[in-house]
């Protein structure tokens, strides 16, 4: 276990050391909050591992970690001999079935591929070398997006707002800032007096474990409430403005995100309070013309029926237990990417602001 | 621990033994569902306790404990010599503190008080069987009211329907076959083929623990799913119609139940699928003109950011932990009562078919 750093940004996921010989190292995300543990990963299969059990999790840090990863596949190839291009494509074939859902995944690994092709003609070292500094610039620029998406943001945020989120879209989501925290830590910056409320978040309660613990260590106020309770802080007054992160957002702005995103967006249209997702443009995927499309990963029944340590439904009960939801265009106020705020959310003002 | 009954109707609580020295027998439903155990209670202090940390929870179960535990305050005086009113009134007053929405609590123990009135002449041994017997009266026509329920509810249910419920209104929050759970059960009796998605319900888990191992040992098919996943499956056409319990409704029909119900109801609106409550009319407070007068509960912090063995929140995070939510009038298609379907919701049709 390594000591929590005392300064507020965290590096989510890095690379330690050159390319011939360096690892990844990570915050295991599993053990928050009660413990703080970088993971080093010296080989692919355990970065794939570290991303299907959550050990990192968030659309852009997924991606980073992805990136990251690839490289080790080809430092194995480097060290054994073997051909560094076939060892580079099969490392990132195989990341590419860690999680299916998030977007980011493939974009970085698509990124990762054609860098490789790229410099295809080097020698096998300098060739490691591009792609480890490719690997470092998606990360560089996961954190400059997340800077940019929060100046954004924090212009929507009034003064003393109450801001509710769902999931951890924060710094433990990305390389070190956050989509959706981001804008909450901007504000916060800006000397706004936002309160945040967040959603525990079943069945990983990423929202109690990371989300409260990244707003906490920032100082930034926050009440954890469950899910379930979302629609009576609404009810109450207390929620100005919601603002959620995203792992896929279609052509047409519908959004993949968490399960139980859908259903806040719900709520907060309900209470005529407005609805933001923030993510960076290697969310989006436009490929798909709307959400029907986005794969939605099924996980573990034992994630709800025994998830923190003992048994707390009926042994051979039946689990649904859909990780992701898709949120309709028609229910988000806004999407707030690096390069501006998207609104209204359809598909004209998506390509307009993503240049495409 | 006792073995749990092959029969599928439990006694959630009862008597055992004569007025001057049984006591209250309850299953203690803080261990379901990994252990069914029962537990006596010789005292009113102990069962104020097992109301307390909900070993006894749900409505009507709350009315007919506390009716009980009146007695063995009387129980008291009589083995003490004491004067036997004046014990029945204190228990029935220390009882009354234990929890504070459900009305079934504050009505069982009205009908305690004024049966210890009215036979204040007769000798203490007399008059503490007269108490008996009316805690008896309430617990049987509890069962005679949840079999009513059932019936006039079963008819709303489509054949095949998929029915979502949030907590548990089943046996075990009554003398013994439900309020929203008594319409599943009696359609399900019917052969109607219906299937349950039963919301987990955090804090507590309710559903996971009781809901989902009552129906399991019935028969019922279920699915067990996180409260956030409700607007999913509503989206993907799984439910045609909501059926929750009560706490306590107001003479509009204002309905106080278990937290999240009312976003409950919203997203029930938001798909178009009928949201019913099912509830004795002993639940009813038609002192109350609408639900804002309700009192709500406020629980534990550590129910939420300690609830599963574990830690999984921050040291000191804020919390806020509200037991119950009021879902108004408007979103509640209809409710079904031992009486028959009140429909639409609003006062005149109440007191019309309560006969007040």
């Amino acid at each position: 276990m390594s000591a929590e750093p005392a300064e507020a940004t965290l590096e989510t996921v890095g690379w330690v050391g050159n390319a011939s010989d360096g690892f990844v190292q990570l915050i295991d995300q599993t053990r928050l909050p009660t413990e703080f543990t970088r993971i080093e990963c010296h080989d692919v299969s355990s970065v794939w591992e570290a991303i299907r059990v959550l050990r990192v999790r968030g659309a852009p840090a997924i991606g980073i970690a992805a990136a990251y990863g690839a490289v080790l596949g080809g430092q194995r190839a480097l060290n054994d001999g073997a051909d560094m291009l076939a060892g580079l494509r099969a490392a990132s074939a195989h990341l590419r079935t860690s999680r299916p859902t998030a977007v980011n995944l493939f974009w970085a690994l698509d990124r990762i591929d054609r860098t490789a092709v790229d410099a295809s003609g080097l020698a096998p070292g300098a060739l490691l070398d591009r792609v480890l500094s490719e690997a470092h610039a998606i990360a560089r620029e996961d954190r400059a997006m997340c800077r940019s998406i929060g100046r954004f943001g924090a212009d929507l945020a009034p003064h003393g707002a109450g801001v509710l989120t769902h999931c951890n879209a924060g710094g433990l989501a990305t390389a070190d800032y956050g989509t959706a925290l981001a804008v909450i830590f901007s504000a916060h910056e800006q000397g706004k007096a936002v309160h945040v409320y967040a959603d525990e978040t079943r069945p990983l309660l990423q929202g109690a474990r990371l989300t409260a613990w990244e707003l906490q260590r920032r100082g930034v106020p926050v009440t954890l409430i469950c899910d379930n309770m979302a629609a009576q802080v609404m009810k109450e007054g207390k929620v100005q403005l919601v603002v959620v992160g995203a792992d896929r957002i279609a052509a047409n702005g519908d959004t993949a995100n968490k399960i139980g995103t859908y259903g806040v967006a719900l709520l907060a249209r309900a209470h005529d309070i407005p609805f933001y997702v923030a993510a960076p443009s290697s969310t989006f995927d436009l490929s798909l013309a709307d959400g029907s499309a986005v794969p939605i990963e099924q996980r573990d029944p034992r994630e709800i029926t025994a998830g923190f340590g003992r048994q707390t439904a009926p042994e051979g009960i039946e689990v649904y237990n859909p990780a992701f939801d898709v949120t309709p265009a028609s229910l988000i106020t806004a999407i707030i990417t690096e390069r501006g705020v998207i609104h209204p959310v359809n598909e004209t003002a998506i390509r307009a602001k993503l240049g495409t």
